[in-house]
Order: C-alpha cells, then structure tokens, then sequence
C-alpha cells in the first residue's frame, strides 16, 4: 500500500502518451501538481481556461496544453486537444501502484476452489469464497469480502470494506414472520471496474447481479440484487439501487441517488446528486429531483405551504371560475 | 462459503412442506428457477396472475401452483395457497447454507470470555468482543466485528462487514469542544434476525439498542444509539434511524428512508423509500415524503417556485380577498 | 474490547471534576444511569427542567445538578453550571475504555514504515499502509484500513470497519472510456477526532483531505477527496460530503445531509438532516431542505401539483392581471 515515485524526462512522456512536444524535452519531471503549487521538476496542466492567467506565475517546470495555447508559454510543455486526460495519463505514469511482495498477503482468505488471475494484487484481510475468479491484473484492497461464486474482471480496483455477493434482501411472508429466499444467483463484474470503499453489491436471488465494462462506483454505495449496470457508467458515492433495476450503458449517476426496485433507465442519462428515481426513465439527459435547502424559517412557511398544495391548487381552480362568472356578468350587463 | 446442491423428488418436497401433490412424485429436483428459464430438472412457481400465460411454454420438470390453477398444468406440480412461501422454503431445501468446517475459521478472533453458541458458523477475519453472547446457529459471515457485550440471538445471520455495538453518537459540549459521552449500553438483538453487509447498529448510550425477533435488516443501514425496532419488522437498504427513535412491530422501511432521532413510529406502517421522517406516527398505513424527478430543465422551475412558495399562497389569499370586495361592490351596484 | 468498571467516591468525583459538593461525599457511585432508572450505588443528572419532578422519587444515591437546584434535594449532590457536561465527565471516570494487552493485537497488520504513537491502541483486523503516522493515545477498533501516508492525530477513536485514504473518484473521459487519475493526496487528520463505524474518508486527488481537530464524524458517512472540514465540527451519521467541498468550523451536519462538491460553508452553519446543499453557504444559521411526509395517498396529488407548480405559478400571475383588469373597469364606469 505504498506509492514509488518515478521520474521521466518529458520527451520521455511524449513518446509514451503522444502530443506535440514543444522546447527542451530533456528536462526532468517527477510529479504533477496544480498550476498554483507546481514547483521546479513538476508538471502541471491547464484544462479549464479561467485558470489560463496562472500560466505567466506557474513555477512549473512543464505543462501540458491545450492546442489553441500554442505559443503562449515559453518553456518546455505538450500541446494535446484534451490536456486534462493527458494530465490523467501523466499522473498514471509518474504514480504507479505499488505492487507489494508478496502479491497476496498471508493473511488474505482464499478458498481453495478460487481462481486468481496472474499479477492479481490481493492485500491483507481480504476474504475471497468459493468457486470465485479474479481477473488478471485484479487489485483488492485491505479487508474486502467477496462470497462464493462471483466473478470479477481483468484490471478491477475493489478498494477496502467493499463486500461482493452477500445475500440480496429477499424474503416470503408467512403470516406476520419473514421467511429468507436464498439468494442463488451471483455478482459478475466486467473488466476495468473500480469499486469504491465500503460499497456493497449484492448477488443476485436466481439470475445474476451484472456490473458492466468499465464501470466506476464509488464509495458506500449500495447494489441490490439482480441490478444491471451498463459499460461505463459512473456511480457517485452514497447511491442507492434498488433490486432488478437496470441502468444503461454512459449514465452518470450523482451522489446519494437513490433507485426504486424493478425500473429501467435508458443510456446515456445523467442523474442528479439526491435525486430519488421511482419510475423508468426512457429519455437520455438530465433529472433531478432535489428539495432545495433554504434556511430553516423559511423551510417551516414551504413545507407548511407544500403539505397544502393540493388545496392551494384547489383554491386557483375556484378564483379562475369565480374571475370568469364575474366577467361574463359585467359583459352581460 | 459455498453453496452445495441438493437433489429431492417431488414426493420428498412435499413430504417436508405440505401441499397437494399432483402428478408424479418421483421426478427428481436439484434446482429453482423463474418459468422462462428453468429447464428439465428444475422446479419453477407461478406467484402472480401475470406470468400465467409462461405456463404452456416453460421446461420445468415440476411448478408450485397457486389452487386455483388447478387442472391447469398436465406435468407434476404441488398446489399451496401460497406458492412465492413455498418456492422460499423450496429453495432453502435445495440450497442449504454450506457448513464450514470448522465451523469458527481460525482467523476469526474471539474474546475468551465471549459465548458462541451450538452450530454457530464464525467465519474469517470476524472479531468479538468480551462478555460477547452469540445464539445457536447463527450464522457470522466474514470481517464482522461485534463489540463487547452484545447480544446477538439464535439463527440470527449477519453479512460481511457489519458492524454491532460501536459506540453511539454522544457528545457534551464544552464551550466550543465536544466532550465524549461514554456508550455504555449494549446491543440486544432478538431471534432471526438477519443483518445486511457493511450495515451499523450503535450500542446504547445509557440503555440498550434493542432489534425484535424476526426483524430483517438490508445492506449499509446505519441504527443509533437506543432505538428499539420491533418484531418482524423490515428495513431496505441505505435507510437510517437516528438514536432513540422507537419503530412498532410488522413495519416496512423503504431504502433509503431516513428517521430522525426521538420519534416513535406506531405498528404496522410502511416508509415508502427515500422519505424523510421527522415526526411521530401514530396510525398505521403508507407514509411518503419524496420530491419527484423530473428534466433538469423542469426542476429548475419547480425549485424556483417552491422556493416562493409562501408567497405564492399570500397572493392567492390576495386574490381572494379582491374577488370578494369585486363581488360585493357588484351585489352592492 | 471489554470495560472495566470503576467505583469512586462522590467527594473523588468532585475533587477531580469541580462543582460544589453537597453532603456526605463518602457515598460510593459505581454506575451511572437515567434518574427514572438509577439505583443504590449510581450517579444520575438532571440536564432538563422537564425531569425535574423525578428528583423526589429517584433512587439514585447521587446526584449532579445544575446551581438553580441547590437546596432542593436532600441526599448526596454536585451543583454546577452544566450537568450535562459534568455527566459526560463523571462517565468518562467511571467507563474508562479497556486497554487491551498487548495494545497491538497480533492480527493487526502494520506496514514497518507506519509510525504508532505512544499507548495507541490497534485491535484485531486493523490494517495500516506504509508511512501512515498515528498520534499518542489514538484508538483503531477492529478491522479499520488506513491507506499509505495518512496521519491520524492524538487520541483520535476511529471505530470498526472505516476506511481512511481510500482513493478518491476521480475520472477523466477518453471517448466512452473512464480513465482513472491517480489519487496522490493524503488524509490528515487533526487531534481528538472520532470516526463512526464503517464511514470512509478519501484521500485527496493532488491537494489533502483534511479533517480538522475535534471534529466528530458518526456511521457511515462518505467525506470525498480534496473536503476539509473545520474544527469541532460534528457530522451525523449517513452524511454525505462530495469532493472538494469546504465545511467551517463548529458546523452542525444533520443526518443523512448530503453536499455536492466544491461548495463552500461557513463556520456555524446548521445543517438538518436529510437536507442537500448544493450551494455555498455563507451566513451561520440553520437550513433546511427535506420534503415533509405525509400519508401515501396525500403525496400522490401533493406531488401531481409540484410538478405543475410552475403551471401554478404562472395561472396566478394571469388571476391577477385579469383581477387588475377588472377592477379597473369598475373605476372607469
């Protein structure tokens, strides 16, 4: 769990991650920073164009520019048409994982029967059950429990506290006692998922929990059984999702979004941080339904009002009757 | 923390659970399945009116029917008042939980003055503390820690990850620091409960958290210091109690569902997901407090009415007040 | 994880913590309870007017009670300007938290280049990454991860299964393509902070995660990469805070309140439970933003009106013009 600091000339950078290299490509980087702290021996980057006036004070010894800054600054940098991805490929490079030895700790729990792919990270306290398959290249955090069964794809990140595969919430009535439904299905997670701290992805009860290529869920999120979550789409922490409900391929979903059960959300839709979606969504762009918070005086006069919005509405309904009856009389007259 | 699969006849179900065998009971079984997808071998259900028509075309080697399908299906199948109760308990016959053995890993870490009782399953990286009781076959699934004192009563399950009887939150200020109030309650939890992953229950401050028998508990839920939930109660996932709030027997809490604390919900009401509770309810039934999704474009309207909302209802008030002089001066002409 | 109980004088009481002793300060207090549930050998307090009245028929041997009560209770008593505080102070004495022996349970793992202060305590499962520091006196229940380079102040509790350093969610866009960006802050964390069970704080993306001092943090919040949160502020459980968010100091956070990322509060806010803010807050004060529950079929046409709210609102704005108008005829006649 340590990070190995590495130095690259930015020529060095260039032929890894492309671009125009422009000025002295000898010169030696050894971290990344933003542009107001940047130092001598650092990159940075400009990927927001009100942060432009920065480039004449940065102390950075490189940057990485958008193609229409070319020109702009005099010493060494990399023209690229999305500099914030090149800053993410930098970073990448100069910050690799480190990889500890061995790759699994001793005190990791792993059943026989399952199956690790090569170069699989797997850190200390994990418990990994039965029958279960971890990718090549997979990295498992501290004290991460993954049940019997599941699948988990090439290059995933499960990051610590996260279980996979405890039991979906799923139980029969027997007059007033609750009677458990095993939960026989599994969790089967595509490659290059990340999976944020403390989250939980339920198993499914008799078909399957399905993550997608791709996706990014971030902490403390919650993945009820039976979900489908489709390639590349990204899950703000504290999210919510219902059992058997299906969300497309690109969505964003923000922060403490919370699904109802058995809904399907088309690709590409964007949700809102809070938002609460109870029905499908069959239309890509953005939702919303987020109460405003105001202070707390007035919060007490628009709920007071919101608990009779129904009468409010009535009201309207019998001013408009009332303005035309009143109307038609002085037209009658 | 494997599944083993078990094979019955028909006959031997029906032995075990009841109902009326129809056909042939000797048809072995060796698995559960929705109708669209079992195949020969498998036992699938018909629970809702709705899926009625999959009964011509579904591969089950046998169905559990509702009485008044019968005469309706020519293979073997059993009819019960209630086949999605018998499909559960069906299930639980074909997919017994595995046993480990031993039944307490190695790794678990147990005080010694900690009780665990008959068939209780430990299993890896759980930790608990002194004075501890744990009930006969229950069932504690991997990096589990539950604090000192606690009592966590027969068949009861808990997923990987939860966490029992960490302290409440108590805090005394003085002047501008908070002072630690020590939680020196317990956790008191009845019979057949099951505990969701990564899901908290606080230990009391002064008296106990106290969970009834029955109460079925979902993933990542977070129960303060002192509540006091009622028997056969159940609460969706991501839902949270703040301390000392009383929830009645037979409730249903839907995800997400937040309580404040100090408040007391009465028997058998239902929290539809996602609603805010912050008042004592004293009669039964469906309570909702959600603010509906809607386009971006749309929620920005709305909120910006809302926000006025209180002056929205003096104008109409206004309004009101207008029509009726406009009327009298009229009765008055 | 188990406590010792401790017996103390009244008169050891006072002389450690102040206030005025009244009568035989020889008693014995081994406990303390609620004043309706207090029995020979236990302290209680009288922290609200509204129990007064239990003052004749407590069983308590003694009491703490605030100036104003002075000569109104005849057997062994504390006078002083807070009891609630006082009563924090007086459990703290007789609750003191076990020591385990040895401190450092054998189970935890600890990188070689972590640095553990002074009488720190590390229970089983703890897992903690190279070049973490730990404060003097600090607490780190069972199966808690700390990731690489994190510092953790003096006499900081962190409570089972949190996750600190965790990688923050952070994502640049290639085409469909997530790629993730390296997570190189760090978390620090100031002195006497505590942490709920199960919460997770990120480590920053470029800059650190920092939580101030006597910040009290409950279950099962999400703090983001890049948050600070300011001094002896306290945070509710289920909270969640996005990335790059500031929180002043002595901050109230409700239960369940969520903030979107890179906003800004003020010292002295309040902020209710279940409320979303998703805007900087610059006066202190209370806000609030939570949709009142109400009874299932009352929110069906509360929320139909919402939704037409702007509808609403404009129809309003018609009635007055058209009562203008009329009004003005009448003038005119």
């Amino acid at each position: 769990m340590s990070k190995a600091g590495v130095t690259l000339s930015l020529a060095d950078i260039q032929a890894k991650l492309g671009g125009q290299l422009v000025g002295d490509g000898s010169v030696q980087i050894e971290a990344i920073a933003p542009l107001a702290e940047a130092t001598a021996g650092q990159i940075s980057f400009l990927s927001q164009r009100k942060y432009a006036p920065l480039l004449a004070t940065t102390q950075a010894t490189a940057l990485i520019l958008p193609l229409e800054a070319a020109g702009h600054f005099p010493r060494p940098h990399v023209l690229t048409e999305n500099p914030y991805l090149y800053f993410a490929r930098v970073s990448q490079l100069l910050n690799p994982v480190t990889i500890p030895d061995p790759r699994i700790h001793p005190t990791a729990v792993i059943s026989p029967t399952a199956k690790i792919g090569r170069n699989a990270v797997i850190h200390a306290g994990v418990v990994i059950g039965d029958e279960v398959t971890i990718g090549d290249d997979a990295l498992i955090y501290p004290n991460v429990t993954i049940y019997h069964d599941c699948h988990i794809g090439d290059r995933v990140v499960i990051h610590a506290g996260v279980v996979i595969g405890a039991d979906g919430f799923g139980n029969a009535k027997d007059g007033d006692v609750w009677i458990k439904i095993p939960q026989i299905g599994r969790v089967i997670m595509g490659d290059d998922v990340e999976v944020g701290a403390n989250t939980c992805i339920d198993r499914g009860a008799l078909d399957d929990t399905v993550i997608g290529n791709g996706v990014k869920i971030d902490d403390q999120i919650m993945i009820g059984h039976n979900c489908r979550i489709g390639n590349n789409t990204a899950i703000a922490a504290c999210a919510g999702i219902a059992g058997s409900t299906i969300i497309g391929e690109r969505c964003l979903v923000g922060g403490a979004a919370m699904f109802s059960g058995h809904i399907e959300i088309t690709d590409d839709v964007q949700i809102s941080g809070g938002s609460a979606i109870i029905k499908n969504i069959k239309k890509p762009g953005q939702y919303t339904g987020v109460f405003p918070s105001v202070p707390h005086a007035d919060w007490l006069h628009i709920a007071a009002n919101l608990r009779q919005l129904d009468g409010l509405s009535k009201k309207i309904q019998l001013l408009e009757a009332q303005i035309q009856a009143l109307a038609q009389q002085k037209n009658g007259e």
